[in-house]
Formats: C-alpha cells, sequence, structure tokens
C-alpha cells in the first residue's frame, strides 16, 4: 500500500523547538522507524510551510495513494483552502495532532479540514501517525 | 492489564438505531471479539444511560485501572461534571467516537471532555475503541 | 392503541408549586380523567427527575407504543441525549408545554428536542397533552 | 362562536408549491372541509401577503371574533409589527405552523409572535388549524 | 410652514390599547389640539400599518414639506427600507416615540431610522410630537 | 422569452436621488433602451414599495415567464417572505444590485434571497440587468 | 422651578473643538442666553470631568430639583453608575446629545442611562436642552 | 432547626482529588466538626453525582427544612432543571462553592442557580459552608 | 485587627432610596451597631462615588490592613482599575453585594474583581459584610 | 484589450472533481472557447494554489491589464493579503464564482475582497467569466 | 520641546507591586534618568488614579505642549472619556504600555485609546516611554 | 549585531500604492538610509507576499539573529503559522506596523502575533521600523 504523510507548518522543526509540547524526537528519525516498523508498505513523507504546496500535494498524490495522514499544523485552524483540497481528491485523508489541541488556546479548538477528513486523532504526541495508519490496517 | 470500555447515553442501540451513522453490529458483539484479540488483557464493558452514573463509575474505577476508554455519547458536549470527573481521577482518559462528529451538527463539534482527556479518536466506527486501546499498547 | 405520557424533572409537584405558571390541578387527577374521556385507548404515565430514566423509558417503549407524549420539561432546553433518544426510536414523539415557554427566560425558547419530535404544543396548560392526543386521533 | 384563521405570505401557494414541505392539499378545500366538520361555528378565512394588511385585519375582527388562528408564514420570524398588532387586540390569538419549524433553517426558529399568542401548535401538517380549533373547544 | 406627521403600525389604536403605555387619548383628539396650538403652520396627518405606504407616503411629500415628524411604531426597528426612504428625500425628518423605548424589549433599543433622521425624541408621550415640531420653530 | 424586471423600494427614485451612489439615469430610460436593445424579447418591469405587493408580482409571473431579475433593494436584506416566494415559484430569478453593496454597512452584505436565486449580479450600475439578462442569454 | 443642567466630560471644550461636530458657540454663552429666555425659572449648570462629580451632584441636587437635564457625554455609555444615581434620585432626569450620536461609532449607539431616564432628546445641536426644558414646560 | 447540606457531582472526592484547587481535608471530617460546633441545630448531608437524585433531595426535604446549603458543582453551570427545583420548594437556599470560581474556567463565571437562590458564598474553602449557616443563625 | 469597609458609588444612600432592593436601615446605623459587636477589633468605613478615590483608598491601606471589605456597587460591573488595584496590594478583598446581583439586569451578573478578590458574598442584605468579618474571623 | 483570469486553489480541479457543483467541463476547454468567442482581445489564464502568487500575479500585470477576473476560490473567504493586493493595484478586479456560493457553507457567504472589486458575479457555473468579460465590454 | 508623561491607575505603584510584570524600577527613578538623559527638552510627568483628572490633565496641557506620552493603564480598556478628550485636543498623543498587553487577558486586547493616538508602543517595558519619545525627536 | 527586517505582502509596493494610507517613500531607499545611519550594525531586508516563505525565513535565520524586526502585513490578522514561527525560534522579534492599524477596519484590530513578539510599536510611518531597532539598542 502507498501511504503518504504531509506535514503542515512549523512541524519541521519537531524535536528542535517547545519540547515542552512537542516532545524531543525529531520527525525525521521517528520516519525512520516507522518505515522500518512497517516495511510492507510503501511510507512517504513531505512536509511545508507553504500552504498551496500542501494542496498541491495532496491533488498530486491524491488519485493513487491508499491512505493520506494529514497533520496541517497551524493550517488546520486557518485554512479552508486545504479543506476544500481533501474534498477535491479520492484518497482517504486522516487528521493527526501531535499534541491535545483542546488544551490549547481556543483558535486551536476549531478545525477547518475534520469534517472532510474519514476520522481525527489527537493528542498521543507521535503515535497519532502510526494510530492513523493502523485505522487503516486493522480490520 | 486492567483497561474499561465505557459508553453513555443511546449507545446501548447500536447496531439497532440509525445504522446510517453507526453500522449494524451490535456493541456486545464488537466487544465479545475485541476480548478475544487482546485476550492477555482484562477488558472490562460498562454502558449507562445516566450522568452520574458514568461519574460513579469513572470514580469507582479511575484509581486502579489502567487505561479509560470513554465515549459519553450526548453527554460528550453537555456534561462539565463528567469532565469534572475525569479530572478528579488517577487512570487515563481516551476520548473515542465512532461517527465523525464534526460532520454532524454544531454542538457535536464542543466537547467538554477532550482538554481532559489524553487524547481523541474520532470517526473510525467501531475501530475507534480499538485504537485507542492501541494508542495505549503501542510503542 | 397504546399511548405514553412521559413528564420530566419537577413536574411531580404540578398542583403544589409556583401556581401562577402552572395551575392548581394535579397531575395525577388530570391524568385520571384524560384516561376516563379516551377510555378506548391505553394511557400509561411516567415521571422522573433522572435525565436518564427518562431515556431509559423512550428506549424501553419506544420500539412498541403508537404515541408518545413528552414534556421534559428544563431538559428540554439542555439534553442533547434526549433529543438522541427520541432519534434512536421508532414511536412518534409530540413535544408538550403547559406554559407559553416564549414568555418565560431566553433558555426555554430554545429547545433542543422540537426538531426530533412531530410537532410541538406549547402554552394550552394541562390542555396541551389532550391536544397531543388529538393530534394524532383526528382526521 | 366566530372565529377567524389568517394566514400569511406564501400560504396562498399551499398545495402548489413545495409539496415536500407542505403537502398537496390547497388551503380553500382544506378550510372547508373544516367549516363542514365544525359548522356549529361561524369559520372566516383570510389571506395576504402583505404584512400591513394582517395587522389590519387583525385590528378589524380582534375586538370582537372569539378566536384567530394565525400562520404568519415568513412574517412569523420578521415582524414585530404583527406582534404588537397581536398585543393590541383583545382577541386570542394561536400561532401554527403546517411545518415544524425547528427542522427547517436557523432563522425559522425564532418566531416574534410566540411571546404575544396564547400558544403554539407546530408541525401536524393541516392538523396544526383544527388543534387550535380545538384547544379553544375541548374542556 | 407645511408639516406631515406620519404614524406606522398599530398607533391607529392609540387611546384604545395599551392604555398603560401610551395613554388614553386618541390621536384624533390629539392632532385637532395640536392643530390648533400652531394654527399659523399646516399640518398634516397620516398613518398606515403598511410599511411600503408609509415609503410611498415620505416619497410623494419628501421634496416639498418642511419638516416630517415621523413614529415609525414597530417599523422603526426592523424596516431599512424606510430608512432607505428617508435617505432619499429632502425634507428634515425627525423620528419621535410616545414612550421611552429603552425601557422596553431589547429589540427596541435598536432604530433603523435614527442616523438617517435629524434628531430623535423619545418618552414624552404624545408631548414628543409637539417638541419636534419645536425643534423647527424655536431659534 | 417573457423576462421580468422587479424592482423593489426607492428604486422609482432612481436617477432622482443619491445620484453619487445610483447614477443620475433614471430607470424608465434604461428600460426603454434595454427593450430596444433586446426587441426579441418581451421585457417587463415592475415596481414597488410594498414587499407583499412583490411578492403578490412574483407569484403572478412565476409560473409563466422564462426569467425575472429582481433587485429587491432594502428587502434584500429584511425579508424572509420574498426569499419564500422566490422558493415557490417555478421561473428562475436572478438578484441584481446597482451598488456594490459589500462596501456598503454591514447590513447589506447578508442577502435573504441570494440562496434561492440562481446566481447574483452586484455592483455594475444599471448594467448589472443586462448582464442578468445575458446570463440566460448566452451559451 | 429649579432647573439642573449637568454636562458630563469634555462638553468643557464646547466651541472649541471639534467643530464640525459640535458647532462653534461656547456653552457659557448658550446657557446664558437660555437663562435669559427662561428668566422666570432658575436654571444652574454644572460641568466635570470626573464621573463620581457627576454623580455627587445628581444625589445632591435630586430631591430637591424639578428637572435636571443630563448630557453625560462619554460617560453616556459605559456609566452603569450614572444610572445607578438617576434611579436612586427623585427628580425627574432628560437625556440630551448635541449631536445625532446614532450617526457616529457604534459603542455611542448604547446608553446606559436612556431607561433611567424619563426620554431622551439627540440630534438638535444646543437645542437639545431648551427641547428637554420645554418638555417640562409644555403642556 | 432543620439544615441541609447538599454536595453536587465530584464533591465526594473532597480531600482525595485536586488538592491544589479543594485542600485535603475530607468532607466527611469537615462535617463531623460542623455538626459538633453547631450541635443546636440538626445538621444532614447527602451527596450525589446524579443531577436528578438532587432534585428529589430537594423536593423531598424543600417543605419542612428550614435551611438548605447547595453546592451544586459542576451541575451549577449545566442544570436548569435543578434551578427550577430550587424556585419549586419552600425552604430558603444558599449557594455555596469552595473555590473561587471566578479564577476558573468561563463556564464556572455562570450559574444557573445564583438567581432562584437567597444568596451565594464563593471561594472561601470549606468555612463557605459555615458561613452559608452563619448568613441564617446571626442578626 | 485593622479591618476597612469600602463602599462604592450609590451606596452613600442606603436606606434612603430604592428599598425595596436595599431594606431602609442606613449604612452609618448599619456600622455603628457592626462596630459595637466587634469591638476588639478596629473598623473603619470609607465610601466615595469616584472610582480613581476607590483606587486611592485601596492603595493607603492595602499593605497594612488585614482585611478590605469591599462593596464596588455599579463599578463592580464597569471598574478594571479597582480590579487591578485589588491585585497590586497585599491586603485581602472580600467581594460583598447587598441584594442578590444574579436577580438584577445582565450586566450585574459580570464582576471584573471576583477574580481578583478572595472570595464573593452576595444577597444577604447587610449580613453581607458581617459574613465577610466572619470569613476572616471563624476557624 | 488585454484581459487576466485568475483562478484560486483547487479550481485546477475544474471538470474532475466534485462534479455535482462544479460540473464536468476543464477550464482549459472552457478558455480556450472563450479566446475564441473574443479573439479581437487578448485573454490570459493563470492558477495558482498558493496565496502569495496570486498576489505575485495581481502586481506583475495590475498597473497594465484593462481588466482581471478573479475566482480566488477559498481564499476568497480568508485572504485579507489578497483584498489588499487589488486594493494596491490598479487595474479592475470583478470577482466571480461558479457555484452560488450563499447556497453553500456559511463561512463561503461572507468574502474578503468584494468590496474591494468593481463587482461580484456569483452562480452561473462557468458563464460567470464570461459575464464579467461582457461587464466590461458592453455600454 | 515641552512633553508631558501622564501615567494612569495603579502605575504609582510601579516598582513596588507585581514585579514579575513590570519591574523593579520606580517610576520616579524612571523619570529623572530620562530627564537627565534629554535635558534639551523640558519633560513633565502626572500620575493620578482618577479617570476625569487624566481628561482636565490632558485638557489643560493639550493645546501648548509638543506632545503628550499617554499610559492609561487600565483605563486604556474602558475609558471613551479619555479617548475623547484626546480627539479634543490638539497635541499629539502617543500610548504606550509597560507590559505586553497582547499576552494578558482579552479586555487588555482592546484600546478606546489607539484609533485617537498617533501611534502605539507595547512591551518593552519603561524603554517604551523614551521609545515614545524618539518617536518625535529621530527625523 | 545582526538584524533583519522582513515584510509580509504587498509591502514590496511601498511608495506606489495608497500613497495616503503608507507615504511616497519606497522601502528599498528607506532601507538603504536605515543602513547608513546604523552601519555599525549588520542589517538585512527580506519581502514575501507568501505566508510559507516568511515562515521559512524565520526559521532560517531565528536561531542566530539578535532581532528581528516584522510587519506582517495582512498576514498579521490572519496567520496562526507566522505566530507559530514565532514562537518556535530563539531569536526576538518585534512587530511593526507603518499605519495605525487601530484607525483601519476593524479585522486589522486583531494581531495573531503580538503575543508572541517581544513588543509592538504601530503608526509612526516608516519611523516604525527604526524605533524598533532603537527598542533594542538603547538602555
Amino acid at each position: 500500500m502507498k501511504i503518504q504523510i504531509i506535514n503542515g507548518p512549523n512541524l519541521n522543526l519537531l524535536g528542535l523547538r517547545q519540547l515542552e509540547i512537542y516532545g524531543s524526537q525529531t520527525f525525521d528519525n521517528y520516519f525512520i522507524s516507522l518505515q522500518r516498523k512497517y516495511k510492507e508498505h510503501d511510507l512517504f513523507y513531505y512536509q511545508s510551510n507553504i500552504e498551496g504546496e500542501i494542496i498541491n500535494k495532496l491533488q498530486a498524490i491524491g488519485f493513487t495513494f491508499d491512505l493520506i495522514i494529514l497533520n496541517a499544523g497551524a493550517y488546520t485552524h486557518t485554512s479552508l483552502a486545504i479543506a476544500d483540497a481533501i474534498s477535491s481528491i479520492q484518497s482517504p485523508v486522516i487528521e493527526v495532532h501531535i499534541s491535545n489541541v483542546f488544551r490549547r488556546e481556543k483558535i486551536r479548538h476549531k478545525s477547518f479540514i475534520s469534517a472532510n477528513c474519514r476520522g481525527t486523532i489527537s493528542g498521543f504526541g507521535l503515535k497519532s501517525y502510526e494510530l492513523a495508519l493502523l485505522s487503516f490496517l486493522i480490520n
């Protein structure tokens, strides 16, 4: 199966910044361990700080991949355009968040994309990504 | 490990009502299959339509169980008292929803309990419960 | 025909309290007169102050009764769980209120259950119950 | 007894338009059947699309009729002037709606006139008018 | 000078209805006394319950009269169309209210027309009309 | 083809009032030039300041005309009854505005009728009417 | 009769500042002309920029004066304490404004004191004070 | 005198949970010391996590007890039904809170029951209960 | 112990105005009786209608007194500056109200100062002051 | 004349996605037919999913082109920066939408750019672009 | 040049209170060092806790001073009267804040006076005053 | 010291557009003069219309530069992602605005980034940048 993880703005700094919220592991390290653990599947990783590039990526893979795991970061709470992109493609998209967004500022309690995603997984640290994967693999 | 699943109001009708939203499997059947699949753990199940009884249950097990998986149903969106109960106990609580609550009426977009739970899993059908379990078991 | 009247919180005090709003007749007396007048039908009466018990009752009778007449009292304005229960069952439910709720505090102008009920009858004193019954009997 | 039914804007198209909401019977036919069924009473019918003409009618009959049954249509939700007219007259006014307004758009959940009417009956199709009549006739 | 008084909906019932708010004098009597007191001026009086007729009147006289005294009644609080009519004409318009609208329901605290009128006089009973007249006559 | 233009309140003053917003051409002159330019079609023009008369007109022609071009003026922003009339009829209705309503006061940013119309054309001066016509004629 | 005019903050700069809003006459000059015109009455004038001093003044004269004419300036829109003072005293208070407050910023559309005053006169320039006086003198 | 203390949801965990907010004393210990200190009065204690049981208790004692001291916990902020129960009974009810609710989340700043209680005492730790008692005993 | 009572605007009229809300006892009389009853403590009393003078007083005594009992009157609901003063000083401040503010207008339901005070006592008439005192004296 | 069409995010998928909303024609095909029909003018087409690139384009052509037709897609409802760009340039900009945005979710009812555009055309399918063009060409 | 610094309520406690927010330097010391550093200019300092006295000061110097640096403290967020005073005078006023007000409670995010001041400087500790001065001195 | 100025969308048009708001100097000219005046420091300048490129820049320099001066233009009011980037880096960021944003439309009164910046300087024209620099250089 072809599975794409997409990370939004500032998530390239994972493990470098705000360790008290996001922990000290870099996403690259985490991604490599995830690939190893699920090596029977094709896992890909993409990150961008630019809203429109995330849309470009969603469109590029959204008709051929089996699953998209999306952590849109701050764009989760401001981007109707990404929400539209999710509606426009055929691959299922799962929304994940590392932190429990409901413990943070009020603006992070509202997601533009939840309604367009298959489901949401929030608050399990980096494990949120693996749970999104498992939501697809378990029966 | 001791793990308790708690279901809130109307979830006893699962598989009987609103099949287009919740599917046709009864929770009892699902729970039995879950017990079998994870038989190395002690899984328990409780359901009540009464807000205060859910609080009673949370208090009764909340200092000895390893994990509580809570689908508070409609009380998710109206019960500050259940949210307080979650804060009052020591066992970690994970919030689950069968349907994608963000596709439904606006009142279901707001959860009183998310901020007090470890994490939230929403929209994966009955699989949401298993993912909650896995969030605890995977490393 | 089997018809169930369900009264919510504090309606057991009818005829005893706040006579200027609700009048001085007890509901028991009223119910007996109603049974006599419509003796060709099976009328039942249930009252509870507990939200979840009202849900229990709705579930217990909601697949076999011909009509449910529900005055949910204050829960009308706060209970999404009762609204869900109405959606979950098959018997038609009619919402009634003794007083004209729109003349009272603002919170009583909003009903969680109206959209899920067949219709609403409000402001006719105890006659509201009989009108609900007649809505079913007249052609 | 002298009883006036007043219908507001677009209700002259009943039975012709939006049949899925309002059904296929014209109001004229319904009114004739109602007159026959309650022939011991004087029933009158008036319809206007003009807000101020409804006020004129309310004032004209509002000091001599025994009952006014008012379906103000869309003016229910926008007309403070009709609400004032109801307060200004002596005849009791009952608010009726054919459809369950609480299932429709949000603006239809708020009524300017409910607080000034004796009671409200909503959601019973054309039967709502007869129930309003019965609210006056039954003891 | 040519001066027009325009009264909006339900003000034709002055002296007949809601005496505790508006007093017991009919407007016709008051108007005659006003004409006598200011007989050096041409005073005219018009009342309508129909929003659009008030607009028609404003347009008909609004380019030739010296002063228009407008009590738009309930339309004060709901009619953008009357507010537009006031902006469209050349004669100065003064907004008057018999009762102190700020002591009544919240919806009456907001006026659509105040900003388009020269000034507002509210709460002096029928004297409000004479004060509007005097605002024009005194130096 | 039979095409009806309907203008709402105060639009009879076009070319006479508020020239800085609406320009100096009267609508009658404009309409004549429009008739000449599109003389292969039957163009009709109606204006009223009365909300209910606009509804009457919509109902009268709304089952036989090919197109209705509606500038409801201020009623655009306050009339649910006109919106209902548009839903009740079969002829397509196009909403037009002479000025760019989004540059004016906030209340004019919200339209009751847009959702019920086929489309909206706003801000092109009197050309807005012709564009509405063209929306029907071009392929 | 004893009549007190009270002016609130910044009104001591009348005739000196913001002439386009308030005109070029100083209040002292205006007050002298008013005293002359109504010399059969005792007119007094007080101004303060301090909210509490206005309250002190209202309390000091509020049990013996026949009339208080109050232009509370910006405190109109922020002072519950002045509103309370008006309720606490026995002399009637009339609210006046020089400019048409409804043409200015939104915060000036809401008055804390209107409901506690006998009436409101707004938008007539300095004449507003004289009209307040006349509201008391005319029959 | 007969005095009833009623505690709402989660207050049975006092002294066990969230010690930084509520302190480390159990309510049972506190209650015993209170009984001793005021042994000339009959003090009773009741706690429930179930909204409707609190209503049942209020109704059961609300016509014979001299004073009810109610800490409704989270139900303070969500229960219109308890507020109604307080209005329905005759015994005076005093609302108490251990913590200063105004320092906590916004939802706790609004109380459904304050308006129906005689008075409110908030923020004095367990002393709040004794102050409620003293409010009744001191002259 | 040194204890200061501070009363805000219009409370100097206690016993003179609005007797139905505040009762007929003057505060001076009440204060004298309080001093007598608690003569082992140094009780002081200060009242001002001026917001800034209350701040001055709080600052003057706020580093040396043992307790401040503050009824800020209407400033409770509008003064962030007094709230800041309470935060700036060291003496504990208790907020008291004579009437049950939650039964009055909506603006009085919100207090700027509650979160900065140790606790709040509201609705016990003049006894509220003594209860504040007792909150400090009882163990 | 030089005319630029600019399409915003996800509009590159036109004819591929959500056919029930946008129809099955690709924009490229439509654009070619438009160029042919108006071949006496220079028509250009640009699409980007990136907000800032749309701004770049507007700036690049906004001082030399005769007309810009802009469908900003989802950025219509979230981008103040595009609105600023429109204000910053000299070429007239016309806002178009394919679907009737007022029939869709509430967030799409508000446009950041309407006030800065010359006019708005919404709901005519791909014809909306041609109407924008015609708004410029017809006299 | 003549330059006046005005500090509002509680700022006299600078260096004494809430050191974690405002630092430990008293304003008097800071002001002396500022005078020394800019001794070619006439610097004056004024502080008051009384809203109206700040207005008095602004009026007294506002027609002759070259610059006014105003830290209105809590009145920034509640005083329309001070905002009016700034509009009424001729000297330019610069708004300064010691702390970053946008990190504090929501009510401090809104300033009544910003729109009337030349500019705002917030968050630089006591340096904010010097920066305001420099905004005037640098070219 | 290394100091970076970052300008957001449309600020590349400074001196070319909307001269009445922003003045006629280009930013390039201003920047050169600033470099000359502060030649002992390393000043850099970057501008982008793309939200994500601003984030990229902040991340690239945000761990090594001594100061970042950010005018995020319209993104100030819509970008949570830039706010997150500011939180993620170590260099201090100062928010500047050329115009007084509080005199412009309401949406510009709210800044997403203020709370994450060290301080804010708004309304001093191009001088705002130099003041930001000075906030760092003066002692």
